[in-house]
C-alpha cells in the first residue's frame, strides 16, 4: 500500500479566476522512508483562501507554489510507516502536507494530535488549527476588543469569521456579521448568536444598513474580503477604530489592479489603526491559545462548523468553492 | 488701543479649492475684560493644512469653523490687559487664538512662553509647538524607528516633515524625503542632512525611483500628502512596515471622492501597520517631548525653518500657499 501515490500539482498559474485547469492529478512512485522520516496516509486536507496567493509567482509571507510540483497545505494524516522514535503506526499528525494520498515527510515538520473524545481530530484543521488561531490572535491582539464595543466581520460565516464573532461575543461586544444569503444569516444569528447579520447580496448599500442597525458606529472591523463590502464598513468607523486585515478574498482573483475610494483621510481624522498580520507571528503563543479555545468549546461558548467534501480528487473543486461563497465554516476534504 | 479689532471670518465654505473669497475681513468692537480673562495683541499666527478640513461642515477631531465667525488657530500674542493673576502685561502667550488683531480670551486657554535667549518665541508655533510635537510622536510612537531602518517622508520640506526626517536621522535611520523642486531637495540634503531627496515634480514614477535608491525597501512611511505620491511609496514597503498617517493634503481640496488603487492586499501580505493620529492624544507627554526637542535644537542636531509673511491681512494668502507647496518649513504670519 502506498508504493505510489496520487498527487495534485500546480499545472499553470491562474490569470484572473482560478480554475480546475490550473491543477493536474498525476501519479508517482514514492521513495523509501529514511531515518527521521515517516510515511503517512493523508486523511483530511484543508483548503484556504490564502492559498490563492501562493498560486501567483509573487513573493509573500509564504513562498509561491512551484509549477509542476505538489500543492501543499494544512492537513491531517495517519502514520503508516515510521523511522522516527516520536511517532508510532496509527498516530494522527497535523501540519503542512503535500496534496498527496501518501507522502514521506520529515517527522519534525508535523505535530501529533492527542485524540480527545470530546473533540474530533478535524478540529485541529479548523477551530483548534490555524483558522481558529487566526481568529483568536487577529481579534484579541490587533482588534483589542473591549466590552460594549461594536465588531463587524466580513465573510462572517466563513471559517475564521465565525470564530471571530463568537470570541467577540464572549468579550462582551455587539457582533455584526456580513455574509451572503439568508441561510448564512440565519446561521449567524440563530446558531452563533450574533447580534445582527447583513446579507450583502440583498444589501446594495452596506453603509446605509450599518447606519441603521449600528448608530453607535464600528469599533473593530475584522476584514476577510476587502473591496466594495469593506468600503461600506470603513465609512462607519468610530474614533480609534481598529481594522484587522485578515483577508481580501474579493480581490485575489483579479488580474488587474482594482480601484477604490481613497479612504485614508477617513482613517486620519478618526485615528484608525489598520494592521495586517499572519498567524505564524504568534507561533510561540499557540499552545495557550489552543487551550483557551478548547475550553470555550467544552463550555459550549463556541460552536464550529465543518463542511467536508469526500474524495481526494475533489480537492480543486473544494478550493474553487471558497471563491463562490457557498460554504459555512471550515472547508475540508476527506481523502 | 484695541477697542475694536480686525477679524477674519469664514465667509463661505469652499467647494473644491479653497480661495481668498472664503474669508472676509471685518472690524468689530471688543467687549470689556472680565475676571479670569486677558486681552491680547496677536503677534504671530500659524497656518496649517489641517485647518482646511475645519472649513468643511464635517465632524472631525476638531469641530468645523462656524460661518460668519472668526477663524482660529495656533498663535502667539502679547498680554495688553489682564484680569488674571497668572499673567502680567507684556507676557507672551501661545495657544489657540482667533484670527483677530486683538482678542479677549480665557486665561486658562493659553500658556505662557518662558522666553529663552537661545530660542525665538516663534519656535513655540513650529519646532517646539504642535508641529514639532506632531513629528515627534508620529515618528517615535507610531513609526517606532529602529537604527538602520529606512524612513520615507512626504512633504518632507514642510513644517512637520522636516522635523520628522531629522529625528529619524538622530535615531540612526536612512532618511529619504519626497518634496517638490530642486531648491527644496537641496535644502533636505545639504541643510537637514537627509540621505536622499526625491523631487516628485521631476519623478513621474516614485516607485521606480525608490526601487533604485532604496533596494532595501521602506520600513516607515510618514505620510503628509496621500494620493499618487503615496501610492508609489506604498508598493515599496517592507514586511512589518509602519505607515504614520499624519496628513493627506493632496486630497483636502477635492470636492468629490478620489479613487486610487486598492492597496490593502499589499498591506496584508506585508503585515503592515497603518495608523492615523492627532497630536492631542499625547498631551500629557508634551512637556517631556518639548524638553527633548529643545535639547536637540541647542545641540545643533535639529534645524528648523520658518517662513514668515508680514501683515494680518495676508493670513488667507499664507494659508492658500500651503496648498501650492511653495514654502519651506513652517508657515507663519507676523501680525
Amino acid at each position: 500500500v502506498g508504493k505510489s501515490t496520487k498527487i495534485f500539482i500546480l499545472k499553470s498559474r491562474p490569470s484572473g479566476d482560478v480554475s480546475a485547469d490550473n491543477f493536474e492529478l498525476i501519479e508517482e512512485d514514492l521513495p523509501g522512508v529514511k531515518e527521521g522520516e515517516i510515511k503517512v496516509k493523508t486523511r483530511y486536507l484543508s483548503v484556504d483562501p490564502y492559498m490563492r496567493n501562493r498560486m501567483n509567482n509573487v513573493e509573500s509571507y509564504v513562498s509561491p507554489f512551484e509549477l509542476e510540483s505538489a500543492i501543499n497545505g494544512n492537513g491531517i494524516a495517519e502514520v503508516v510507516e515510521t523511522k522516527s522514535d516520536q511517532f508510532s503506526i496509527r498516530d494522527l499528525v497535523v501540519g503542512n502536507l503535500p496534496w498527496q494520498e501518501y507522502s514521506i515527510i520529515d517527522s519534525k515538520r508535523v505535530e501529533k494530535i492527542l485524540t480527545d473524545e470530546a473533540i474530533s481530530s478535524t478540529a485541529y484543521l479548523s477551530v483548534l488549527g490555524l483558522t481558529g488561531l487566526t481568529a483568536f490572535f487577529g481579534l484579541l491582539d490587533i482588534g483589542e476588543p473591549k466590552s460594549g464595543e461594536t465588531v463587524v466581520i466580513s465573510a462572517a460565516a466563513g471559517a475564521v469569521g465565525s470564530i471571530v464573532g463568537q470570541i467577540a461575543r464572549i468579550k462582551g461586544c455587539k457582533v455584526i456579521g456580513i455574509t451572503g444569503g439568508e441561510k448564512k444569516c440565519d446561521y449567524l444569528k440563530n446558531d452563533l448568536l450574533f447580534d445582527e447579520a447583513i446579507d450583502y447580496k440583498k444589501t446594495p448599500n452596506i453603509r446605509k444598513e450599518l447606519r441603521k442597525i449600528c448608530p453607535q458606529k464600528v469599533d473593530i472591523y475584522f476584514d476577510n474580503v476587502g473591496g466594495d463590502i469593506s468600503d461600506g464598513v470603513l465609512y462607519m468607523l468610530n474614533n480609534k477604530a481598529r481594522i484587522v486585515l485578515c483577508g481580501q478574498i474579493s480581490l485575489y482573483n483579479l488580474n488587474r489592479l482594482s480601484m477604490g475610494p481613497r479612504l485614508f483621510p477617513q482613517f486620519l481624522i478618526r485615528r484608525v489603526k489598520m494592521q495586517g498580520f499572519i498567524v505564524y507571528d504568534y507561533a510561540n503563543q499557540f499552545l495557550e491559545a489552543r487551550d483557551q479555545i478548547k475550553q470555550w468549546l467544552l463550555d459550549g461558548a463556541i460552536k464550529y462548523n465543518e463542511n467536508i467534501i469526500e474524495g481526494f480528487e475533489n480537492l480543486p473543486t473544494a478550493f474553487l468553492g471558497l471563491f463562490t461563497g457557498g460554504n459555512i465554516g471550515k472547508q475540508l476534504v476527506k481523502v
